[in-house]
């Protein structure tokens, strides 16, 4: 069972990032520290992120845009600040966007922009909180990994498996977002085996295909299906997991 | 045996590209037209490519910087001129370039850069030459797939295998080139879905580790034996091996 006592969450104000906040906080074992970031927590998107922070103190809204590195230093430095010298035990890179195109009219924009927003960003993100997590990490009195102790899980997607393409509906394959989530299943390998020395877990998660404003009214799953399946997986990710990319069930992935 | 009419190499001026320029040179069914570009063939990095273009007729030299839709426009311009109607039969996406660094001081800068020459390069060279390979798979009475009728072979690497990641010294992962080549996989599974009606026939080749500037003189094969195994390789595709990925010798890798 998912026992973080921090968890910072970006892209929190809508979709599967809002319903992350919703549901920590409705978890026996909340965490006493919520970071709910998003690019603009003072604008009309936010709103509903706003409310549940006002009603509840653990939820800290920090304003984080992934695409900015300042944007990323200065919420690190925030997140710190709450921390009072604790450490960070659960990153979740939620935030993602993506440009419906078909394949011959992809743009270098659209790409460039989508693999800024889907990989540089959880790249640097991760970067930045690294010594949080860290600090996580070896304050834990647990031996192996887990995301109660201090993980990373990028928010992938099986559109990203390079394997399971022809399971797609080829006429829209959205090339910009393909390729980014693709690239983020690698980052999400290199980081675990670049952070194993220091314990921390490193997961690429396929959240399902989900009824938000990306996954549209069409998807299968409710946001807060998904979520739930979500937060009973993370509970149950251990060492053996690291490196590896799973769906909301914990089901793994091929590449 | 490779037979094509045409053949396209990017980032010809060096390395692979100028192998494979080289022994395409040297078969006995030598292409009619080696369209061979790089960044700036006036340049001093070109000179041994401009000698072999003077000796060649079948060598045309064009400038093409994969990084900017005009010059690849202007190039596709220039090889319909030369190919008179005729289409352009091979492909290969060769031009690309990587940034040494540890993870953790990895940046956006080089990471945007990277992708921008490794897979929206190959992306927008791809969309540019796209009449002309279907042209050429057209006038071909050929009826299989193959890398003499119309192909797009991308030069990809074991680098970008998420499955092989662990192969590799993990203290100089290199991110900004794995995520690339990861992603190229990608749209290279993805074109070779969406080109399939097209009988356009989509792989991605690793060249082996290359005595090259990128591969350095401590990698094990030269460029030689590593170009004349990829052209054997080229010879011997068809139908069955669209979308995937092989290394010179043809042999799959795991994505």
């Amino acid at each position: 069972m998912l026992n973080a006592r921090s968890v910072l969450v970006t892209g929190s104000n809508r979709g599967i990032g809002l319903g992350l906040i919703q549901q920590l906080l409705g978890q026996n074992n909340r965490p006493e520290w919520i970071f709910a970031t998003c690019r603009d927590p003072e604008g009309p998107r936010a709103q509903e992120l706003k409310n549940l922070a006002a009603k509840h103190p653990e939820v800290k809204l920090i304003p984080l845009d992934v695409t900015d590195l300042s944007s990323i230093q200065a919420a690190a430095a925030k997140v710190a600040e709450h921390l009072q010298g604790t450490g960070l035990n659960l990153l979740i890179n939620n935030a993602a966007i993506a440009r419906p195109r078909a394949m011959e009219s992809e743009t270098p924009e659209d790409m460039s922009e989508v693999y800024k927003n889907n990989v540089i960003g959880p790249m640097m993100v991760s970067q930045a909180f690294l010594p949080l997590l860290r600090k996580a990490s070896q304050e834990s009195p647990q031996k192996g990994m887990s995301c109660s102790k201090a993980a990373i899980v990028n928010m992938s997607s099986d559109g990203g498996s390079i394997t399971n393409v022809y399971l797609w509906d080829i006429r829209a394959p959205c090339i910009n977002y393909r390729c980014s989530k693709a690239a983020l299943n690698m980052l999400t390998r290199c980081q675990s085996l670049g952070f194993a020395d220091d314990k921390i877990l490193c997961i690429a998660l396929h959240p399902g295909w989900v009824q938000t404003n990306m996954g549209t009214s069409a998807a299968p799953l409710t946001v807060d299906a998904s979520v739930k399946a979500i937060l009973n997986t993370l509970g149950h990710l251990s060492e053996k997991d690291n490196g590896t990319f799973v769906n909301w069930e914990g089901t793994a992935l091929p590449w």
